[in-house]
């Protein structure tokens, strides 16, 4: 499971000193010979996006969809740091492109940790030439890569998906927007497909809406959040429709990982919207309900009382009727008609006490179907989350 | 402080049998002569909006703003609870109605408590008849029915504000939509002050708007929220202008007791947005970073780090510029043009370990200004919310 997997992308990572502990924190992932190839991004939306998401909208603009690779670093944001940010953000990518041999609008460029301090420059500027120098196909520098992004995550997270004719690997951070230094969630992916610049975008879209977009830890949205993907397009031509399958199979694998990790989580939750206005609607009702504060802490204590996930999708600002209203923890129907149903509470009771939560609440008003995956809340999350030091 | 303070009020609260624990869950405010009067009254906008507010909408609507009283029972919420809920609700106004020689629909109804269960109509119907034959104008009757709408609050909720030539008087309950059998905020005002019904609705509106609609506690909508506000004309016409200062005080004396008996909160946060786009924008932001959980999570550690809340702002849906922020923790600037401003540490430090935290983040775009008052998040929430029984 290597970032490197498909022909045509080397990587590295590696200490430069941004991380008092001494952890790799500076990584690259580039083209083999620096060419630019399709390349696509989604970024945040939050409006105080941090230094590097603005510089990498805007080389990826410049660039027309084409960038050689991009350059990460961890231990630090790089938000909130104002025209100081920008420009180190800027410098990063210089770096790498002077390493390159292409101009610096080719490079993307990430960062994630805390927010408010400037970068340290003086590490990330001897580390950048060290890992256009070190820089290789084999799986231990995709390893050093997909280590050198994480914060406090548990551990790598990479994805491999390999179809008969080419490949999508991925390498993710983010344990769950949990932990206060790493609210970001990353997501590098890379393919040997050949696709333009154009397909591509499109369906990196689709494929974060239908995972990482599809998932909920605590409904923040963080300054730096990017998912890149990249097509060195060595395997020839692909359907993009077959390619949205396996890129949107490797950002659920990676978004699962993340939720697995989620410190101060002890289960997690699966909300299924069916019967809704449109998509959209059952979208959003099951991500009020995955948000919920009193829905997390009733999975937390395995607590069977639905009347928290039907006030919740009444106040979700889509279409509802209570009288059509039917709820399923795991299965077992224990609402319907929006009211008390008759049911088997030991098979409820077995189902909450499990890892994995499945509530299905049914509109009875159309077929907008929707799913929002999310965690419980617990004594771990304020651990967790009520000092950054 | 009697809710029957204001003349021309009466008032009763007594034990019906609703709640198991045999404490008091049956209360009752009519006009002392049981005629009709202005009455207006806000609901919860969640669209799973419980059988009495459904009722109470109607009744309301139907008696061109004029009613004679309401009812209240506390223990089970007569939310979830279909047809023979909205029936159960009806037949709670009938029965005052009877009592009091009134139209069905000069009676308002709420209840609070548990969704999902009938109500048990028994005690009920026996106790409703109880509350009409002893209901008085004693400030012992207004006490007993200031108890009797509790759940789990610490203890009886209320406010007098007298002015030279009126008085409005409140009772509440709400121990700050925390515990889980209580979601609910329940608010009763009366006054003696002659206004016609639509200048009413009016006022209450905004005085609602600038009190409870101003807290946050956890963000969820009860499905049986209501405020009524009854006028009994006793003490002739008030300038409306006046009287809406007056019961915008006592909305927000009540809206303070709510926070400060918000179980398993440690700390009252007052967060204020100016420099918005619109006061409507103010509003929107301030409440994203008071219902923000990494927020909460950081006042319950008494963290300083104030990315979060500019991260919040950004994602609030308003018109924002990371560049003209800056953000005030207790009077201390931490940020200002969007980066980290240096600031006394100790002096920030010394507020957030106090009980009240206040933020201010001015936006710098225009003069929109808003205020929403909230609480931390700590092990005392979920404690209090991890399971229902």
């Amino acid at each position: 499971m290597s970032i490197t997997a498909p022909a045509g992308f080397t990587a590295a990572g590696l200490a430069s000193g941004i991380k008092a502990s001494g952890a790799f924190d500076l990584a690259l992932v580039a083209t083999t010979d620096g060419v630019p190839v399709p390349t696509a991004a989604t970024f945040t939306s939050n409006r105080a996006a941090a230094a590097p998401v603005q510089v990498s909208r805007a080389h990826l603009e410049a660039g027309g969809g084409l960038a050689s690779g991009f350059v990460v670093s961890s231990g630090n944001a790089n938000a909130a740091t104002g025209a100081r940010g920008r420009a180190d953000a800027l410098r990063m990518c210089e770096f790498a492109a002077a390493g390159l041999g292409v101009a610096a609008e080719r490079i993307l460029v990430c960062s994630t940790g805390l927010i408010g301090i400037p970068l340290p420059m003086g590490p990330i500027e001897e580390g950048i030439p060290a890992l256009v120098a070190t820089r290789s196909g084999s799986t231990r520098s995709a390893e050093d890569a997909a280590t050198a992004i994480l914060t406090t995550d548990s551990g790598r997270k990479e994805v491999l998906v390999e179809y008969p004719t080419f490949t999508v690997a991925g390498m993710a951070k983010g344990a769950g927007m949990l932990a206060p230094d790493m609210a970001t969630m990353l997501a590098f992916l890379t393919t040997d497909a050949e696709i333009e610049p154009g397909p591509l975008a499109d369906l990196l879209r689709i494929a974060v809406r239908d995972s990482f977009n599809s998932m909920s830890v605590d409904g923040c949205t963080s300054t730096n959040d990017t998912v890149i993907l990249m097509a060195s397009g060595r395997a020839g031509v692909v359907d993009p429709n077959v390619v949205v399958d396996a890129v949107t199979e490797a950002c659920t694998t990676l978004a699962g990982k993340m939720l697995a990790d989620a410190e101060g989580a002890s289960k997690i939750v699966q909300v299924r919207v069916t019967g809704a206005r449109s998509d959209g609607e059952a979208h959003q009702a099951a991500r009020k309900v995955a948000d919920s504060l009193l829905v997390k802490c009733s999975l937390n204590g395995a607590d069977p009382y639905w009347g928290r996930v039907a006030s919740d999708l009444g106040s979700a600002g889509v279409d509802f009727e209570m009288d059509r209203l039917a709820i399923e923890y795991g299965g077992t129907t224990v609402c319907r008609g929006g009211i008390a149903a008759d049911h088997d509470s030991a098979a409820v009771a077995e189902h909450l006490a499990g890892p994995l939560i499945d509530i299905h609440c049914s509109l009875g008003l159309a077929d907008g179907d929707g799913v929002v995956m999310g965690v419980d809340l617990g004594y771990g999350y304020i651990d967790e989350n009520r000092t950054t030091s």
